[in-house]
């Protein structure tokens, strides 16, 4: 079958011919990709950023956001039908480990993670297991959700854990940096399971637009003016929470300087080294939390809102041979929403 | 009356004959000082640490951790009678505004700090609010707990903060970095209130001895290879939790290693600054989370298990002639647990 | 000033010339009276339902839903200005005790509830405290908000109790018994602050009309045939939550049978005894949630959704002098929303 | 093999030579029992309390309290080996629907609970799933053991349940009625993980002072005089929780009196019909919890609990074919701590 696979670090992947993939143990399913989203992270892993992760060996097939049909089963497989349309939750969990048993897949003591520590989807065939499929609801298509799996989960996920410490109360304020593929879907989350007032901050006029549809309440260009922006606009006092999309470019000083007291910032994109006195930390309360993809039940409530027409994802299809061009455009800031390979 | 203020940043406080309080407001309450507690903060201020507080206008008497006999008291006042033994919870709040209507006393919109941006307790009398007054327990000295009031209260309530995140179940580490004033009591409120597997890390055999004392299940001594010895105690994954009492010389990178995925590092102690890669916080779900002080209601329960036994402090008394004497044995770490002043 | 008092259990209130209330204590505030909503407890305390609470003494000024203007404040208040326009949390506490520290405003050990255990709000002037006034936002007016003060916020609580359950999730179901004043409060928080499907049960078609309009997602109505419908819209198990602001006539039977596995019924409507196997309480792991009216906290936070539109009230007006065609009119189930009196 | 097995409802269940399970799915584990609780389930069983269960068919081989060692395993069971000691989560469940992946094992989709819905352990062999098995700390044999399976996780179950709502601060007062099987481990874990004051309500002196031995501070003899006598142990409020394991005989209306406002009531025991006005309810705003065994991790943590010496089960130990004697001894009160069936 096709495949892209990346044979060395710092060089571009190729469009292989690949062997598909066999079914082996009893939970196995391997599914007929239908869309697979394009990411930062698969920059990243050219650029040998998870090279010290031991289950990542070359030539390995990227692309960790998936969704397809259920084309074959293992012989334990009960949930699932073949034909069934699914996405996939990034993470192949083992369901037995504390972790598992909390519900918190990202944290499986032997998790894998397709697209990184095993063959992706940025190819005609998968092998995942019963515990990662989503059977999708009606009317949704593979293609046009298959980037929720990890951009839109990730989004999500991290809205949920600010939802869950008490900060999207009716009246408070939450910053949202990036309003990328990510961060779109983190807007519309947002507005779909609170009436906390979003704020987005963006260095592109375009991404703010697209915030604007996607129903942010306010948004400042990031031109080195965002931080008194975004004050004037809390009343002097800063967010309750600020979720962080973007990572890099000296975001992490400025968005910390845009929380309010006792108020949580949520590091979801990455690139640069946080750099921040323990004194500014003690001496307003303040929390930065990590967040990692999402659970399984996270991305079936996802699927829900995708159903209910309440969180859109904008995509630009490319076909599996121009999976270079989804990779070069995306590195050069030419995709708006998410570009998708669709075999 | 005798108080110990401060004239000058960087000059060492002048014990001065300095005008009593009086009572203004309806709420407000005279507490005869029985103990007040010698905490780094104390240096911090003379270091000028927090002189863009603008409330912190010099002279100003210094002294946070404060504990005595009501003395007089305004119209208003009906929860307290004179003579009451009581310990004040360090902030002066409003009790009006979202924070305080939350119980959140340390992030009221108008709080005061007694000893920061009023004058505190480095005195024969203090005034503060009947909101501040938690009356001690049956068998409890004024001197004996005057300490908890900030280095046990903020102590105990990042115990609780770990707790109410689920971090101390039965099985889980928690590291406690530094058995110093605040550290010796953590431990002891991580033994009372859980069953986590307390590591205490230290620079000093006598700290080692002392978190021993204090029930620790393991001590670990900071001599280059705690990083590597914690690990071991921990199954090679590290601890759920590490709160940090200390907060400079490094131990955030070092304690930031000893934390497993998903876990939380409450910061306490402060001075240097946080560098972590952001990378390195997403790919393991960990989170800082910053700490101040304490609720009134942390400090009633602190009382209460105080006056169970639960808690002991480890104190040494020195007349309010003595002051300079203490701020200059804690300079140099030769205070064993905390020292106070006893006017 | 004109007044409407209880003078006789069972009797008819009286429009009384009563005395004006003056400021004793230093946080007292008097409100001059723009709204006072008719509640059914308002018929309750006639029927002698609350006689055994020994601060509620005849005669009394009925009325604790209560908005209006400042008219004079004692010596200590210092958030609220004269002429301000405010809503009142219906329980004057008192700031000192651990529930007042916590944020849990009705369980003040020393509470006063106007209208019950104080004269209320069915006159011209009220006595309350800074504790219970919340400003109103811009372009709201007393008449038209007075009611949320207590049915508003008391069906505001019970759904961010089921919020905090972790019961609305996407994909949730939740059942709201009763569509009248509580009730089409209750839908419009659940729509506004969750995506859960809202399923309203009521025996009126008008009721489910309103409860349409309010943005129920299913009306059923309740004609013998109210369990198996639910059980239906739900895949034969039932919903996560079931709300119920009635608590008379057999509901409670009906609305346990409408509660899935591990679900919650919170009770606010009150009347009838709960009858339930203990055997299908742990068969099934369900639960009773008692709910008590709101925080300060929530009522501020109901009044940021009032402001934003989010939350509208259906009221009908009444001179203060057809006090008692208002209380007639609830009675007999002729009012459509809440009555509400204006001096 | 020899077996327990119930052929008729309403007689004594008989001692058989039943066929021995054998392996069908790739997850199943077949374990040689080492011990099996006898529980007042067990009974209720015979009495045909739960016959509307559809998968109850008979014959049935009783017992849901299970430990003994791994005898053989499927082919997908990577977690386990053979002749490993182990306890069994007493519910098999699928690890895919909503209430798996949340960790909430009981209100799985599919479950089986072997001993109602599936042969169970009193017997030489058991066939369970991979998911129910948790390895046992060292030094812990199957038969000191077993009855933690369901008594012990139960118990335990509650007690976490209690935690996790904030109502065991130091402070605070917690009464457990029934020192039996399920309630002197109850009373063990509450002194392991909090500082509540435990106050045990029971009729019998004997099992007061097994309460003593595992650590209660007050002991109440259930003479009729016990609502006041708990009253009065808590300055007259009632205490924050209740955790009755009793459930009938007219407990559920004497342990909801001794319940402070805002508290909650924790139904474990079954038997009689709660019975309780709304009004009742709400005007204290308290609550009643339904409690239904535990999860896998409340089990595993449990066990780390009794590896660790802080939770003891008294235990009485039979021989299989002496089964009906200990189900006698139990149904006529002679059994003190837990009858344990040992093949």
């Amino acid at each position: 079958m096709k495949a892209v696979r990346l044979h060395q670090y710092g060089e571009r992947p190729r469009i292989d011919d690949a062997p598909e993939p066999v079914i082996e143990g009893p939970l196995d399913v391997i599914v007929r990709i239908g869309g697979a989203g394009v990411c930062r992270t698969d920059l990243h892993i050219v650029q040998e950023v998870f090279s010290d992760n031991s289950d990542l060996v070359l030539p390995r097939t990227l692309g960790h956001e998936n969704a397809g049909w259920v084309h074959e089963v293992g012989s334990a497989v009960s949930n699932l039908a073949i034909g069934d349309p699914v996405i996939l939750h990034p993470q192949i969990s083992c369901g037995l480990c504390r972790a598992c048993r909390d519900g918190d897949d990202m944290h499986c003591d032997e998790g894998l993670f397709p697209g990184i520590s095993a063959d992706g989807g940025f190819a005609e065939l998968l092998k995942t297991s019963a515990r990662s499929c989503v059977r999708l609801p009606e009317g949704v298509e593979p293609a046009a959700i298959a980037a929720q799996a990890d951009a839109g989960l990730t989004a999500y996920h991290a809205v949920k854990k600010a939802s869950a410490r008490g900060l999207l109360f009716p009246g408070s304020r939450t910053v949202v940096i990036g309003a990328g593929g990510l961060g779109h879907i983190g807007i519309q989350a947002l507005k779909a399971i609170s009436t906390t007032e979003v704020i987005v901050v963006d260095r592109s006029d375009a991404a703010l637009k697209l915030a604007a549809e996607c129903g942010a309440d306010q948004t400042v260009l990031a031109d080195g003016g965002q931080v008194d922006a975004v004050l004037d606009l809390t009343d002097g006092k800063g967010a309750q929470a600020v979720i962080d999309f973007v990572g890099e470019g000296g975001v992490t000083r400025d968005g910390f300087a845009m929380l309010r007291r006792a108020g949580s910032y949520f590091v979801v994109g990455y690139g640069e080294t946080l750099e921040v006195p323990t004194l500014d930390i003690i001496a307003t309360e303040r929390s930065f939390i990590g967040n990692l993809v999402g659970t399984y039940n996270d991305l079936v409530e996802l699927m829900t809102l995708a159903g209910q027409g309440r969180i859109t994802l904008h995509t630009r299809a490319y076909p599996l041979d121009a999976a270079l061009d989804a990779l070069d455009d995306l590195e050069h800031g030419r995709v708006r929403g998410r570009a998708v390979l669709v075999p």
